[in-house]
C-alpha cells in the first residue's frame, strides 16, 4: 500500500485529485481495484473507465472520469519505478555453491554469486556483483565484467569476452564454431580461432546462439538487446543500442550499424551491410547494402513503402487478371 | 508375437481373414515381413500390396490383396495402441539422485524422480508421479503438479505454476525475461515481475521458449501443445487444445483462443488476436484480429482462399506484363 | 612468425616474390601488417593494396601489387591450414572428471574425455578419442563412436546412434520426442519409440533439436552439416553431404537427397520428398516432391528463375494496375 502523493514523488511528479491508497500496480486490460494503472498511448485512455482507483497518463488532457492522475513524461519509465516500487526485487546474496566446479586457475572475485553444478575452465575470471545461475558452462580464458546475469545452462565458449551489466538468459550458447566449410565428399570443418565480445550493457535472449568468428571477433555492441532464438552467425559485428527481435537469423560477416531495429524471424544473408537508424520489419529477408535511416521489409526486403504498397496490389491481383482478360476481348472484337 | 484376434480385441474390433501371427508394427512405406501396418488414409491404401502380413484399415472397402485386416474408428488411436503393445515403455523407477541439489525448503512428495544435477529452489514443490531428469534447474517457489515429465537441461524461472500431466522436452526454457525495454542511449531494462503459467496436459517443445509476464501471467490452456524452437513471450494467452508447430513465434500480450492450429515458423506480432478453431499455415505473418474458425495464410495474412488465388496470380505476373505490354502497343497503334 | 617459403610448402605450392617472414593470417577485410592474407575470390582481388605483407591468391594473374604470393589451387583448404599453422590446437587431456556420474552399465573407452556433470546411462557407450563437454546429458542405450565432439549441455535421448567424427554444439537436443499427437478435447500423445541416427562425420548446431522416430530412426546421412537453431522432425531422412542453415525447418517423414544446400530459415512441409543436388533458397517454403539438381526459391516454393521473375515483376505491380486503368480508359473512350 502506498499513498498516490508517495507514488507522484516517486515520479518526480504531482498529484490530480484525492491523495488515495494504492495497492498496487495492474495491467490496463487487466485493471484491478485499488491499483493504479498506466495508461501510455492514445489507444489506452479509453480504458480510463477500467476497474483502477487511479491512472499514470502522458497528458492533463486524459479524462480519466473523475478518478486522480498522474502527470509524467516517459509513461515507460515510469512503468519500470512502479514495478521496482510494488515488487521489489528480493537482495540477492552472494555465495559460491560447493556444488560448482571451479578449477584452480579460474579467478573469481568476492561478490560473486555461483550456483550448483557451474563449470568454471581454466584461466576464465568473473568480476564481481555477477552472478552465474546454475548449470551453466563457462570455458578456458573467458573474461566476465561486473554485475552480469549469467542464467541456468548457458554455455560460454573458450576465450569469450563479456563486459559489464550483460545479461544473458537461459540456454543461450555464446561462441559456437561458425557454420564453414570446405565442400568436398566429406566437407572439410573451417576451424575458428576466434572468439565472441559482448560489449557492456548486451542482453542475449533465451537459447540464442552468437557464434565465434573464424579469427577476430563476433561483436556485439554496448546496449543492444538480442531476443529469444536468435542467430547471429561467425565475425558478424552489431553495433551500439540495437533491438534485435526473436527468432531472427544474421548471416556471416554481416556488420550492423547503430540503433537499428529488427521484428521477429528477420533473416540477413552473408556479407550484407545494414545501416545505422535502420528499422527492418518482422519476417524480412535482407542482403547487400542498407544505408542509414532506412526503413525496409518484404522477401527480398524493399523500401517499407514500396513493399505496402506491393502487398496492397498484390490482393488485387485475381481482379487485375481479369481486367486484363476484359481488355484483350475488347481489343481483340 | 501376437495372434491377430488379439490385436483386434485390444482395439475393440474383429478380424476378417485368417488369425496370424503378427511379429509387431512398421510403418506403411517401411512395411516388414509379418508385421502389421496402418493404412489410415485413402492415400495410404495402395501400399495395401506391401510386405506386412496384415493391414488395420478405417473401412472394409479397401482392397488388402487378401491379405488379413482390421477395421478401426480412429487409425492414430490404434496405432497409439499398437506402439504401446508392441514396444511397451519400461516401468519406471522412482528415485532421487543423490547428486540432486534439493534446498531443505523445497516439498517434493514421494514417489517422485529428480536425476543427477538437478537443483531445485526455495519454496518449490514437486508431486507425485513426476520425473525431472538430469541437470534440470527449477528455480524459487515453483510448483510443479502430478505425473510430469521434465526432459533433461529444462530451466523453470521462479514462480511457475506447472500443471499435472504437464510434459517439457529438453532445453526449454520456462519463465526467461520477456523483451521489454525503455528505449535509451543505454536502454533501461523493464523488469518482468510475473510468472509463466502452464496448465494440464500442456506439452513444450525441445529449446522453446515462454517469456514470464510483465506482472500478471504468460499462460498456456489445458491440453495444449507446442513444438520445437517455438518462441511464446511475454504475456501471451493461449487457450485450451491448440497445436503450435516447429519455429513459431508469438509476441507479447497476444491472446489466442481454443483449438487453433498453427503450422511452422508462423509469426504473429504483439497485441494481436486469434480467435478460436483458427487454422494457420506454415510460415504465415499475423497481426490485429482474427475471427473464430478463420483459416489464414500468406505475410501479410489473409483468407486461405485468397492467399491461393494470390499465389497463383503470382505466378503469371511476368505473362501478364507481356500481356499488358501488347495491350499498350495494340491500343497505341 | 614463419618464413613463407614455409607456408608454401605447407599448402604445396611456391612462392613468387621475396621469402618474407609472416606473423600470422589475417582476414581480407581487416588485413594487419606482416601477415598473410587469403584472397580467394575476384570480389577480394583489389583488397591487395591492403595492410598484409603477402597474399594466397588462386592464380598468378591476381595482382598483388608487388608484394611475394603464392598460388593455391583450393584457396578454403588453404585458410584451414593456414589457421591450424598460426593458430594450433591446444592437445586436449583426454580425463574423465570425478563430478560426472556414469552409471555402472555404461561402457567408456580409454582415451575419452568426460566434463563435468556429464550423466551417462544404462547400456550407452562411447568409444575412444571422443569429448564430451561440461553438462551433456546422454539417457539409456545410447552409442557414441571415435573421436566425436560433444559440446556442453548438449542433451541426447535413448538408444540414439552416434557415428565417427560427430560434433553436437552446445546445447543440441538429439532424440526428443516428435510431434504427434491424436485431436480429442484432451489430445493423445502418439509415442516415439523409435531413435535418432547420427552417420559419420555429421555436425549438428548449437540448439537444433532432431526429434526420434515414431518407430524406425531419424537419420542424418554421412558428412551432414546442420547449422544452429535448425529443427528436424521424426522419421526425417536426411541423405550424404548436405548443408542446412541456421534455423531451417524440416517436417515429419520428410526425405531430403545427397548434396542438399538449403540457405537459412527454410520450412519444408511433411512428407516432402526433396532429390539430390538440390539448391533451396533462404526463406523458401517447401511442399512436394522435387527433382534431382532442382534450384528452387520463394515461399510457396518455385524453380529460382521463376521466382526471380516474379520478383521482380512484383515490384512493378502499382504500375501495372495503373498501366491497366490507363488502358481501360483509353479503351472506354
Amino acid at each position: 500500500m502506498a499513498k498516490l502523493s508517495e507514488i507522484a514523488k516517486l515520479l518526480d511528479s504531482t498529484i490530480s485529485g484525492d491523495d488515495i491508497e494504492i495497492s498496487g500496480l495492474s495491467l490496463p486490460n487487466e485493471q484491478k481495484e485499488g491499483t493504479i494503472s498506466v495508461l501510455g498511448t492514445p489507444k489506452l485512455y479509453e480504458l480510463a473507465s477500467g476497474a483502477a482507483a487511479a491512472y499514470i497518463v502522458p497528458d492533463d488532457s486524459v479524462d480519466t472520469k473523475g478518478k486522480p492522475f498522474i502527470v509524467v513524461k516517459n509513461h515507460r519509465l515510469a512503468i519500470v519505478s512502479l514495478l521496482n516500487y510494488f515488487i521489489p526485487e528480493k537482495p540477492h546474496k552472494y555465495t559460491i555453491s560447493p556444488k560448482a566446479s571451479i578449477v584452480e586457475g579460474a579467478t573469481v572475485e568476492d561478490g560473486v554469486s555461483i550456483g550448483d553444478f557451474v563449470s568454471v575452465g581454466d584461466g576464465s575470471s568473473i568480476r564481481k556483483g555477477t552472478r552465474i545461475y546454475p548449470g551453466v558452462v563457462i570455458g578456458e580464458n573467458v573474461s566476465i565484467g561486473e554485475n552480469c546475469i549469467i542464467y541456468p545452462n548457458v554455455v560460454i565458449y573458450d576465450n569469450a569476452e563479456i563486459g559489464n551489466h550483460v545479461i544473458i538468459l537461459a540456454g543461450a550458447s555464446i561462441g559456437s564454431d561458425g557454420f564453414g566449410f570446405v565442400p568436398g565428399q566429406i566437407p572439410t570443418k573451417i576451424p575458428h580461432k576466434g572468439n565472441v565480445v559482448l560489449k557492456d550493457h548486451v542482453e542475449i535472449g533465451a537459447n540464442s546462439t552468437i557464434d565465434r568468428g573464424t579469427i577476430g571477433s563476433t561483436v556485439i555492441g554496448v546496449g543492444t538487446k538480442i531476443d529469444n532464438l536468435c542467430q547471429v552467425a561467425h565475425n558478424v559485428q552489431i553495433g551500439t543500442g540495437c533491438f534485435i527481435a526473436s527468432q531472427t537469423g544474421i548471416s556471416g560477416s554481416t556488420i550492423i550499424g547503430d540503433y537499428v531495429f529488427m521484428g521477429g524471424q528477420v533473416g540477413i544473408a552473408d556479407h550484407a551491410t545494414v545501416g545505422s537508424f535502420v528499422s527492418i520489419a518482422a519476417q524480412s529477408g535482407v542482403h547487400g547494402t542498407i544505408e542509414d535511416k532506412a526503413n525496409i521489409g518484404g522477401t527480398p526486403m524493399q523500401p517499407i513503402k514500396d513493399w505496402a504498397r506491393q502487398v496492397a496490389a498484390a490482393k488485387q491481383l485475381p481482379e487485375m487478371k481479369k481486367r486484363i482478360i476484359a481488355l484483350e476481348k475488347k481489343i481483340g472484337e
